[in-house]
């Protein structure tokens, strides 16, 4: 190994409220040994996403927490730098679990070998990972557009609200975007080609939502919960279509966050469901073949915002709880050998 | 004709918050002549329902309101008194929607024959008619109930209600009814065989379904919204379903009424979805066969509230928004020949 220690990013503790850099510490340790069926990945890339704030909390989420004292889980995508597992060899470049450190152990669960000549590296943790196929299989499967509707999209620049954007293009939908900035608002309509898109900051968004939807909402792809889906609730058509992907308005509430007023649903016989992209492995394959077809094609325009640094980690995703994040959020954490700069 | 004037109950003015008597207004009008296509239909039974809140309104509902001065809307069941209509003769009893009056004219939309050889033609108005349609169609469609799971139904004495929780019973659930009073509850687990009640005037609600429900709840058919709902959500399993089918806990309200915390939905990737009968016509002949079948095989029970004189309707009606009903509430205007009484 180049370098004998791993430096990680612990849970220090558990947030109450919002978090804080201080539940987080940044450490050194021994780099560990492969056992028997394992192997060691060296993290390239580090993803930051909205859901790991639930896993700093002990409860309340959909998966187990991160464990005060230990490194904060998270995706990665890295290289195997030694290795005990059969499937896996030194150099290849796999996408991994193994959470915010230089390196980490895996036995090879849920692990999926990249093809540098498909994309970029870091692509396997945006537009052609979890959070792409989140974008794909809830708005498809939940959302269900057909050629002619209206699907909102709320977090419209943000790495899920801007692939669900283009598919709800791709499918002949009016596509509406709600964004926290007029920067984000105007490359959600001119990069990536949304019919509109709302400041939510700045916008009355009852009248915007009019003005962007004259024939109403028949599939709003929620991200964000609070003030921009009681807005949207005004305006849905009769059958409308909610998948609830994401609540980031209350991920750092301390209670119960109240909701929107239901009568809109029973009125309009409208359907919410939460969503949860791992419940749907069978879908993976569909998503990787149209995805990466719609990319290679140019009908998916993607964009990334890279943090240098495995210590930029905390602050980095802190931002994104205060709508600082403009693309997919990823760390470098390490060289990537398959960039001619690094 | 026996008697010339027609009585009938008006909307004398549209309700800010709780109605009162003072919205309604008693009046005598001439018994009117059918015209060409149309048959004049002598009122036996009135149906009172607590969707008709919504058409004092000038909106927020899912049908065209009442006018002011007309007479209240609702479904009617009686005999043919004249006929101009070549499908309808008098004699015949008739499913209608002439409203609150002892007199109406039908062109025969949406009337259904009735042969009171199949059973009361009250039970046109309940578990044979809208609500027992309601409950069998969105407790079967949205809520997709398997053996075992666990259903949970508001107002569960109620003229829904109560057929949603005995189906449940029948499709092999667990049925774990709410109301309000111990009377009710009584009923509900003595009459119809549910296997708990809760009273949510004087139990805790949290508490009440831990107990009552120690798998969880796959189903909650809701009727009422509000504090029920809110209790119910920190109940769900993983992937329940969630029929909005009434929120009469908020159809009085002035102002759009806050929902529960929509993290439980997303957490166990929960469905909610808005129902309306109207929709489903296609249904009908499925639920009219099993419901007409299950009452038969005394697998459902069911109970009415009568009231005697369309001049009470108001009072009853009003008697609704305080979980007065015990029953299905039907006012029986004038007399059924069919019953030897009368």
């Amino acid at each position: 190994m180049p370098d004998a220690t791993n430096r990680r990013i612990l849970l220090r503790s558990r947030p109450v409220g919002e978090p804080g850099e201080e539940n987080f510490a940044l450490d050194e340790a021994p780099v560990p040994e492969p056992g028997e069926g394992q192997f060691l990945g060296r993290t390239v890339y580090l993803s930051l996403d909205p859901y790991m704030r639930g896993r700093m909390a002990a409860g309340r989420s959909y998966a187990s927490p991160a464990e005060v004292g230990q490194p904060m889980v998270g995706a990665t995508v890295g290289q195997v730098a030694r290795s005990r597992h059969p499937d896996y060899h030194e150099g290849d470049f796999v996408l991994g679990y193994w959470g915010w450190q230089e390196f980490g152990l895996s036995d090879g669960t849920g692990v999926r070998k990249l093809d540098p000549r498909m994309g970029p590296l870091s692509y396997a943790l945006g537009v052609l990972g979890m959070p792409g196929m989140t974008a794909y299989v809830a708005l498809l499967d939940i959302g269900r557009p057909s050629a002619g509707e209206t699907v909102v999209v709320s977090a419209a620049s943000g790495a899920v609200g801007s692939v669900v954007g283009q598919i709800a293009k791709i499918k002949g939908c009016r596509a509406v975007g709600v964004a926290g900035s007029d920067a984000k608002c105007r490359f959600v309509v001119e990069e990536l080609g949304l019919d509109a898109c709302l400041n939510y900051k700045t916008q009355d968004l009852d009248r915007g939502l009019a003005d962007a939807c004259p024939d109403g909402v028949d599939i709003y792809y929620d991200n964000v919960g609070g003030k921009v889906l009681a807005a949207v609730m005004g305006h849905l058509n009769r059958g409308a279509r909610i998948p609830l992907v994401g609540l980031i308005s209350q991920y750092n509430a301390t209670g119960p966050t109240p909701g929107p007023d239901l009568m809109p649903l029973l009125v309009n016989r409208a359907l919410v469901q939460g969503f949860i992209v791992s419940d749907h492995p069978d879908r993976e394959a569909d998503f990787l073949r149209d995805v990466s077809g719609w990319l290679k094609e140019g009908k998916i325009k993607y964009r990334e915002a890279i943090v240098e640094g495995l210590e930029n980690s905390p602050r980095a995703f802190l931002g994104l709880f205060q709508g600082e994040n403009f693309g997919k959020l990823i760390v470098r954490v390490g060289p990537d050998p398959t960039r001619s700069g690094d």
